[in-house]
């Protein structure tokens, strides 16, 4: 849980970083920008600002804001069933609009001794994504990422968002907000 | 066909409006804009001009460029078949990111008379989106969309594009860019 006020800092950062990009939301949108602490309240380390502009059975577009230095800690997107029906994991493309942002995936480790997020991770093929630079990710595959010293806006494109069933390396992590 | 003169104006028009609006490109992306006049060789009336992000089995985002005034002709995207595979019909939510755009869809009618666009048009339920405002089609839906005074930007979070699959009013229309 993050107390109201540390929600609120949140917000404005998060709104003048879209501001500065030319990312224009409806007051609707400004009103409800999502501070995600991941139940760790450690927002300054550990968090994602995101708005939701679409999530349908078939489509889901967000646009991110991470403060600089601040990491989305480690997950994945399972496969599932919903009201009987088997579904595949979410796929998603990150699209870095601003900024730079390191995701670090599956796959064999690129990267020599690195400063360790204060949450559990255990993936280190990094990729760097400057401004208009994107990569793909396909379902269950462990990911995580962290702006760089500017902070940085990502775009995702995706399949379906179901955030409340994603897994998480760090055992201590609730991904629903809570703001007292 | 268009010119390639034509071509590599709209090309440059593109660009700058995609500047002016911090819409950051990799170099491969600027070298690759889609000009899309349709067959109709009147790119000043009729046209669209894109870059696609990602386009994979589940997912496609784009970002388009539309001259002032400009008109995407009226098409919708069906169900079909590919690889003996049924497939659903094209979901897209478009959302304004700069100027301005009319969007008319199926529905009732709820504009008076208007200045018609040099191509077939039959829908006329106009839903105008703002900078920030966005519109979610479903699939076999018809549509056409027209830019305001100044152009407009307009980003595109869908399923799958298969775009020689759209069907046009339009009977003249040729869906795939010629150059010459």
């Amino acid at each position: 849980m993050i107390s109201k006020e540390t929600y609120n800092e949140a917000v404005k950062k998060t709104l003048e970083a879209f501001d500065a990009a030319k990312i224009v939301l409806t007051e609707e949108e400004r009103n409800n920008v999502e501070i995600a602490d991941f139940g760790l309240n450690n927002l300054e380390y550990i968090g994602l600002q995101l708005i939701i502009y679409v999530n349908t059975e078939r489509v889901c577009a967000k646009e991110m804001v991470l403060f600089p230095g601040q990491t989305c800690p480690e997950h994945r997107h399972p496969d599932g069933v919903e009201n009987g029906i088997p579904y595949v994991g979410k796929q998603e493309t990150f699209r870095c609009r601003a900024g730079e942002v390191e995701l670090f995936v599956e796959g064999e480790r690129n990267v020599g001794e690195i400063e360790l997020p204060p949450t559990d991770v255990t993936v280190f093929h990094r990729i760097v994504l400057k401004a208009g630079e994107q990569y793909t990710l396909y379902p269950n595959t462990l990911h995580w990422f962290r702006a760089g010293k500017e902070g940085a806006i990502v775009s995702e494109f995706s399949t379906k968002s179901r955030d409340d069933t994603d897994i998480f390396t760090d055992k201590r992590i609730e991904r629903a907000p809570q703001v007292g």
